[in-house]
């Protein structure tokens, strides 16, 4: 279980480590939105996602004992680098296991984060097994990137800031929008707003065909994608929502809504252009929702969080391509 | 004369209408620079830039009868659309003189922005001229980009928030490398810094080439460029330092730095991939210099001041290609 508790208790963890992210606005984009919008961009965040939160949340809740046996995770994206630099900040050991045809800038990255990355060959390795040989060897603890209660709390971070920040601004009753994959980020908020700012209302945004959480909401069960890859938002393509975060999505979020992948690089080049920050295409899906999904959102303000910004240069310039 | 009191009274009426932005950092930068590199992104400032700072302290400094009667301002960059933002915000008139070729975005944003746009011929008409007309029949008060105290005391208020952000952050003693036009921002941050964080010390960084208040500084009398155009770092192009900026430089700024245009374009190439924003070359300039002229600089820490982020997308393509 996660609860509205460990998520306050995470963010005294967190304080001094992670970063406050601020709220931008841009006139353009209300006039494009219809209404106020206000951007939470975690891609300003230590190692350019939200992923830090969770990652310290998890490393700073294990015993002194554990911690410093050091952890591991699977992931050759967001999580890889959020755990690795949690890790080092932690000065413990950090073992992450990337494919061997993940792009050699994200190894390099993770690497020069200070972890000890382990390659493994997709297509005839498993990593689950080679993860638990390394894990059970040397004692390390396994930080799952979603489905895990401190990972989730220290996600809910992000809804605290939120909720705090919405209050000043006047915003009282809005949806909140939230690029989801696993659900550790929504899931977190939700619990977030559902404690501090009961108007606030989460709402799940993902790329079409890849919108398993907003068929399983409108389902009230569980649904795989029919596809696992294949979509330019990386970052947030999961099979299916997490078995933790599944239930608090289902009792606290608005309908999920999806967009295009050409509507989520147009997000990229509008927050480019209006907000001068940096997003990648999965954490650009809640602003394009937004953006161009405006008559499925009530209210005369939404909040986007704009959950990530490592975008590989030559996506970034092909999302660049539509301001022209 | 501009003074600590006035950036202190303008951060008053700056409160709840301008942006406090973060400070953002990166292992990766701090790398390159040999120390530790705490950047703060004032291209997330309202309108991109820190010009809208300066822009709300002078409207917001008015008599309310003058403010009543709108304000004026020439230029086709950074300072029109702070001003033309700042005026909307008041619900007062704006008019931004332009010039005819300006690009059409830059026109139309400042349009949108809420401002009337009177466009001139470069070629054979005077700014100075149709901007008095205009000012003097409809009562006009002039906004000066940098050689006005109300401009210099809320480009200051930045430097209260590096002088409170510093101290969290257990940074006592800096350079603080700012990006420098005319030194409106310069001297505002090295007036604020004097008063509240004595260990930091402002210098401004310029383009080779367009570094007269760096040779001013230097000589101890000012000095003009030779050229007036010719660099991409358009938004800090200014003739010669501003005779109300230049004596508040020469008292309390370090040496000025200078860097190449394929350095700025380099750091605003790391900006996006290392801090996830985007920064335009006059605005990366500082950067610049804390990442390519460090043995110029002192200290185990350095803080930037980044000051806009208004790239065109062609010279921001040209940027990112530094990154292959």
């Amino acid at each position: 279980m996660s609860t509205l508790e460990m998520i306050e208790a995470a963010a005294l963890r967190l304080q001094g480590h992670v970063r406050e992210t601020p709220i931008l606005t841009s006139p353009f984009l209300d006039e494009i939105a219809g209404r106020r919008v206000l951007v939470k961009p975690e891609c300003l965040q230590h190692t350019g996602s939200f992923k830090f939160r969770g990652a310290w949340s998890a490393i700073s809740g294990l015993s002194e004992a554990d911690r410093k046996k050091g952890v591991i995770a699977y992931s050759s994206g967001n999580h890889a680098q959020g755990v690795a630099y949690a890790a080092a900040r932690h000065g413990i050991s950090a073992v992450i296991i990337m494919p061997s045809d993940a792009p050699k800038l994200k190894i390099d990255n993770t690497r020069a984060l200070g972890a000890e990355v382990v390659l493994y060959d997709r297509s005839n390795e498993s990593r689950e097994e080679i993860g638990e040989a390394v894990a059970a060897k040397r004692g390390l603890t396994l930080i799952r990137p979603y489905d895990e209660p401190l990972v989730i709390a220290g996600q809910g971070t992000t809804g605290l800031e939120i909720a705090r920040q919405a209050a000043v601004l006047g915003v009282e009753q809005a949806d909140v929008l939230v690029c989801c994959g696993g659900g550790g980020l929504t899931s977190g908020i939700a619990l977030a707003l559902e404690g501090h700012a009961p108007g606030l209302r989460a709402r799940p945004c993902e790329p079409e065909g890849f919108d398993d959480v907003k068929h399983s909401l409108a389902l009230g069960r569980i649904q795989n994608n029919a596809a696992t890859s294949g979509n330019i938002c990386d970052a947030i393509l999961t099979p299916q929502p997490g078995d933790i975060t599944f239930p608090i999505l289902q009792r606290l979020c608005g309908p999920g809504l999806s967009v295009t992948e050409e509507e989520a690089m147009r997000a990229m080049a509008l927050a480019f252009l209006r907000l001068k920050i940096v997003l990648e295409p999965g954490g650009a899906v809640s602003l394009a929702a937004a953006l161009f999904r405006r008559s499925e959102i009530q209210g005369d303000a939404v909040i986007i969080v704009a959950s990530g910004g490592n975008a590989d240069p030559d996506v970034f310039a092909k999302a660049m391509e539509f301001l022209t």
